[in-house]
């Protein structure tokens, strides 16, 4: 049986998940493979701290002692950030090591240099796990919808985000609270900005478009916008509309280009997304041959990503063992526009507030009326103070015909307030 | 450019979709593979018949012009059936051609000797298309959660059975009046026998639960329960339970061997599975790494299926292209025993009809601790006559508990219906 052996850089959550998956599948593993695959060397910063199957695998400090191997066929790259990963991955690839990675900030940022030299040296460079967790969406993207012609993503793709909208839904609590409940819970990182204000979900579905629409989607095409302003009132709104509000990473191949944005949403209730609750994740997908699609799983944790990361292992033994002479690039021959934030097209839900007078509706609808929008929906509630709080949900329109009507309406002095607008996806209403 | 020459035994549903995406998509599969993939000649029993793409596609009424054709690389059997389709396939392989098949009642009966045939002379066979139509299961199995072991299949892999059990349930009618609807809107066949009582449901299920054990299970080894006996009081009384009821393949690797079974069952209304609606599959697996992952889409129908059938002719281009020296094959290294019926454990919904006099409820309560079974739930309604109906749910106890309670309970006088008996999944209620 062909040995294969691994080194890890890093070795934390996924990394030790990857160990515990290699080490207690071991004969499944190589029953399935014809391999014998194993850790031969993990590279950590402490070699003092206790680690789990510290008998099993070497730890070194030094990270020359993976990457400079002969031994070593495989590199995983799970330590996370840019640099030093960056670095140790390319002269991994120097070196002749087929690479594992687990990195979406880096694939986000430099994926087209990593990629190229992985190419120049004919070596894998694989990265399912960086994308929702166990759920294999790069695998499906890559080889088992490639005979579609992809129309849409739709992604309930970070695990910290959903989980606190789950909670404010499911119990009616505001944001603040649940965000603090979440990092006590370990669900939220101490400064949770790059979770709460989607900045995650869009690293991700910038991989994620690149590959479906084989286009180069960079983060900073992705449109963002977090969920810090969602408020429990919305959410009661919503749920009034036979809606929920997720954080929506959407990708649509538009005849006039790709719109790559990440928002909160209002989603109907019978859509196969609104039941993913709590830390879960799914892709949606839409495409010419298979209609719809949907993938559900873990997003995040040791295990599922553990699960990722050694399916790519394996896929790579199997190229191995197979002496493939092919190595799986990134192939973007599309080479479409980005389409700019003020030309998607959605429906809007808005929450104001106005003097409770006549004619005060009758205006209000005439500065929509004049930007070209007008109503599926409205919810008129009476508040005291003379004031009424309402609730309109436009019919499609551009982002820049609400600008307008926005613009019209934030300077009529019978408005009290604007306390939010939110996106409206699939029809939803 | 490589030029991959593909014949079609069959151009039926399966068959003209396979055509319209090859045809389609030919520029973006092209370059996504490196290969020129184009159908040389289709197989056809009839060729005065018109059919798609009869400009671009040869058509013959003799199969050896395709399997004797060496300069066909690929053939794809999408005509269904036991022969003439089997023995087309074994001399295929012995032509050295690649087989990608759609037929699960082929695979369900002789997959062990055509896996073995297609090893002998180190050629592919696959079947993505087999089982869930669009829904890439198999390389998910195969591929994906290669590093898993897997605990539990639960799927909706029955379209027809699917689409009547969801309108009996959102429109509150009864199972022979959807029947005949589906039959006139092409849902379900002249001939319903095999969706309706679970035996294409088993099929399925054979072909996943040994892909997903490594063992092998056969369609005799599936238990297998159909819908018909469920009626629009049934779903009626699930809803009050806050489940509904679908028709599992379900398949669990337990301590004391593999449970694989097709039966109707109510389910919990917040599982994964329970917003699958109409003709959508999905499957639901568990592993010990990833934890929970559900799969969704279309189960059937042209062009979901043609997107199977497609992926696995990419997946063999790309062996090709790479020259490859392994075959994938299947491997059953597991020999476990398959657990008799009368072994399963499951809480039950058990719906009644007894006399409304004292001390009734008090015996057949008896009967049932006799068994050594204790209730989870109970609903009675009153009903005419001095009969009252009653809902039972007990907690999980053996079939063979069940039986013998029911058996106690038939002879009893006060008795004087069991109108049905039907499984509880997941913790339902």
């Amino acid at each position: 049986m062909k040995r294969i052996n691994i080194g890890l850089l890093g070795y934390g959550t996924v990394g030790s998940g990857v160990a515990t998956i290699l080490i207690n599948n071991q004969y499944d593993i190589s029953t399935r493979t014809g391999s014998n695959i194993s850790i031969k060397k993990a590279f950590v910063r402490n070699l003092l701290k206790e680690r789990p199957f510290s008998e099993q695998i070497a730890f070194t400090n030094n990270p020359d002692e993976i990457i400079e191997d002969p031994e070593i066929d495989i590199i995983v790259e799970v330590m996370g950030g840019i640099e030093p990963a960056r670095s140790y991955i390319i002269k991994s690839l120097q070196r002749g090591k087929h690479i594992v990675t687990a990195n979406k900030d880096l694939l986000a940022l430099h994926g087209d240099e990593l990629f190229q030299i992985a190419e120049q040296n004919k070596r894998e460079l694989c990265f399912e796990a960086s994308v929702a967790g166990g759920i294999p969406i790069i695998a499906a993207i890559k080889q088992s919808l490639t005979a579609n012609r992809l129309f849409s993503i739709m992604g309930i793709i970070n695990g910290t985000t959903n989980y606190i909208l789950s909670a404010m839904t499911e119990q009616g609590r505001d944001f603040q609270d649940v965000l603090q409940e979440a990092q006590e819970l370990g669900y939220a990182e101490a400064d949770p900005t790059s979770d709460i204000e989607g900045i995650d979900a869009a690293r991700k579905l910038a991989i994620l478009s690149t590959l479906a629409f084989n286009t180069k989607v960079n983060l900073s095409d992705v449109f963002v916008e977090g969920i810090t302003k969602i408020t429990a009132t919305d959410i009661q709104y919503a749920k009034e509309l036979d809606c929920v509000i997720k954080l929506l990473a959407i990708a649509k191949n538009r005849k006039r280009g790709i719109e790559v944005r990440v928002h909160p949403a209002l989603l109907p209730k019978n859509h196969p997304l609104a039941t993913v609750s709590g830390v879960y994740n799914a892709i949606y997908l839409t495409g010419d041959a298979i209609g719809e699609a949907m993938f559900y799983g873990q997003g995040a944790g040791s295990l599922p990503t553990g699960s990722a990361v050694v399916s790519d292992i394996i896929q790579i033994v199997k190229n191995i063992a197979s002496e493939s002479k092919v190595i799986d690039s990134i192939n973007n021959y599309r080479n479409y526009p980005i389409k700019a934030a003020y030309d998607f097209t959605t429906s809007y839900y808005i929450r104001l507030k106005v003097k409770d007078e006549p004619r005060v509706f009758a205006t209000m609808a005439l500065y929509f009326a004049e930007a070209g929008i007008s109503f599926k929906s409205i919810i008129q509630k009476p508040r005291s103070n003379n004031n009424a709080e309402i609730v309109l949900v436009t019919h499609p329109c551009k982002e820049s015909q609400l600008r307008q009507a926005l613009d019209s309406l934030s300077s009529y002095e019978k408005l009290d307030k604007i306390y939010n607008v939110i996106r409206l996806e699939a029809n939803c209403i």
